[in-house]
């Protein structure tokens, strides 16, 4: 591993207490995804991104910075990073999924507060993680009560822009989407001091619409009878999306796909013949969160599919190529981004079509509704969503749980009961 | 007590039930209220309203219906009631303040929900509140997750019409807020039959006005140091304002009023010279919430002023008058009622200023800062209220509670001890 440290301390991060992530992170990564057999080859690549996950990318956004570009931290899959790429400006994720910086976010934070985002917080307060001391703005948006506030509370040291969205989808909504969108434009060219034409935007819908399709061919891949690829890992892909940089992504994610097509074809799958298949839907499972997908794969079952941001959601639907005028353009990047189906919708019934589609796309033998504790958003969706798929007469178990590890047997008892029900 | 039985078994209630809770009310009523000495005269109306609760109201509702007319419930002081107002619908809260109602509501809500929406959704479904059995359509918002997720469940066997309230205060989400009570007039001329006009919309802003103006006299009263009337009877005043007739809602309140000026003139408090003065800010507390007042004032302080949906929120801000063009008259409307600071906005400093301010004008030695639990956003903005007030030198408090009694003693601990630091 290289050696970031004089990186991290001009970033003026906490050196002391990051070393403590650092020292328990290969660890946790080790145990959970280094034991797993037959993994396909080109998995070496984001092994090697969580190796140096707070080394190597950070390290080429502030090469970016010091060519004069920017760098925009998001946190949401309705933020759209075409906006910023047009502009010149590089996207990475900000999420926090890792129990280490919940006591941060704590400290500012009631304690019923998601741990996504008392994470988020808690590594930006604590300066525990590069890529909230690199980006020159966060861009939060209106999804949920959490979020609003704490970008208040960000927003005391950080710029902060806010895109407000629409808490229904009837037509107008998409016009207003629309209109957050354009303003969003005007806020990236005032930061980067580049222009958004329908050139350098219909370029980065394209680029990002080939990491769309790079994503969804390794998703089409886990559809198959034969499992080319663990749950765990498939996450792990999309995990790392968020961060990397979109073209290598779709590089990289379709190199993965051209392995496990070909895995398909030779009939090589990572678990035994006959194993359950599990789609998991809910709140998102932000790096370095693998807790559910290590219990359900430890217990014999294998997760084909996320109906969540962490998921199908940050893939699926493409943002129309054919516009050529800015203001077609964005008019088209709303209708994309207003497909996504969060529960911070009212009502949001389409995401009980997409749970149920998806059920029958990758042929789930059960669903495992998860909700990470006080979101209350998909924790009263959890109703509508078992009714659902009780009505459609698909298995389903529901599970709350938070970051801490206190609950992991509990859950492996529920679940392994659950699986065994499957038959 | 006149016999109501009959027009609670037509409206389909849950007699039984109901019967506990009209067996529980007046015992807690008159503990709570009937205690107090020197009350206003002019209080027996509401002690009147509080004994037949619901009865009385319900049955005009129910007259009303009867002639053709409709009932429109609404959860929210967004929701313009002047619209409603014009096209001939009545308008009546539909709040649950009470414990009764909380395990009805968890049987479809998640537990982590504030006990607000739990008995509202309660009240609903158990069928042991008349008004939620009357209204003809129930009109939501889009203000926090918990009721964005609520509308959905009661939108099972109730029409719900839902207004998409900006999350920002941005000179755009004005006009926002403008289209949304567009919409809202067409809903309700399409319920009623009625037609909005620039005429009936004129007469109804007047209405709510003069209701506006006549509760407004009634809190400027509380800011003389000679107290006229007990923050309990204030807060039952504005409580029973959310479902009475709005011209007689000002009568009363203007009768109440005519007293207290009187009083302040002849010196007459409803308590000792040099009590404490309480300025609460924080969560709604819906009727029969009087948990707080009562725990203040028989502690031996007065809570003078609530900066809450119930309290100055509800009153504050007039309607332009002077517009005489329906459109010009919808822009004032949405003008009013974007005024209101909730902590649903980001960010939300109006509501900083306005404690700051009504501290002041109600000459405030301290502030109570509570938050109803499971509430994120007025939990999470606690921190910028609490740091706002430490900024400028008032001692404040900051509670958390909810609807059941069991924490009563150690909040009256905390109060007294606060109570103590005031000197």
């Amino acid at each position: 591993m290289a050696d970031y440290r004089k990186m991290w301390e001009e970033l003026g991060m906490d050196l002391e207490s990051h070393d403590t992530l650092c020292a328990v992170l290969p660890v946790a990564f080790g145990d959970t995804y280094l034991s797993q057999e037959n993994r396909p080859e080109n998995m070496a690549f984001y092994d090697f991104v969580v190796s140096e996950i707070h080394g190597v990318r950070p390290s080429e956004l502030i090469e970016h910075q010091k060519k004069g570009g920017k760098v925009l931290g998001t946190f949401c899959v309705y933020v759209p990073d075409e906006v910023a790429v047009a502009a010149g400006a590089v996207v990475t994720g900000l999420c926090g999924g890792s129990q280490f910086w919940v006591p941060g976010g704590e400290k500012v934070l009631p304690k019923n507060t998601c741990s996504l985002i008392k994470a988020s917080v808690g590594a930006r307060l604590d300066r525990t993680c590069p890529f909230f001391r690199i980006a020159d703005m966060y861009i939060g948006e209106t999804t949920c009560d959490g979020k609003k506030k704490a970008w208040e509370i960000l927003a005391e040291d950080v710029p902060v822009h806010v895109m407000d969205l629409p808490q229904m989808k009837r037509p107008q909504d998409y016009t207003k989407w629309a209109d957050e969108i354009r303003i969003f434009i005007g806020v990236v060219e005032k930061l980067t001091g580049g222009k958004v034409t329908a050139e350098s935007l219909g370029a980065a819908i394209r680029l990002i619409n080939n990491k769309r399709r790079a994503l969804a061919r390794v998703y089409e891949c886990r559809k198959s009878e034969v499992i080319p690829i663990s749950g765990k890992d498939g996450l792990l892909m999309t995990q790392i999306a968020f961060f990397d940089d979109p073209a290598r992504c779709a590089e990289m994610a379709n190199k993965l796909a051209d392995e496990l097509e070909k895995r398909i074809k030779d009939g090589v799958s990572v678990f035994p013949k006959g194993t359950k298949r599990i789609l998991l839907t809910g709140t998102p499972l932000a790096i370095p969160n693998w807790k559910l997908h290590h219990l359900i794969e430890t217990s014999g079952a294998a997760v084909v599919c996320e109906e969540m941001c962490t998921g199908t959601r940050y893939f699926e639907h493409l943002v129309d190529e054919s516009q050529t005028t800015l203001d077609g353009q964005v008019d088209a990047l709303a209708a994309r981004y207003m497909k996504n189906n969060c529960a911070c919708f009212t009502p949001n019934t389409g995401r009980i079509d997409d749970i149920l589609r998806l059920a029958r796309e990758y042929k789930a033998d059960g669903v495992i509704n998860t909700n990470l504790k006080f979101c209350g958003l998909y924790d009263t969706e959890s109703r509508s969503v078992m009714r659902a798929l009780k009505d459609a007469g698909i298995p389903a178990l529901n599970i709350e749980t938070d970051y801490t590890d206190t609950d992991a047997e509990q859950l492996r008892t529920r679940i392994q009961a659950f699986l065994e029900l499957l038959g």
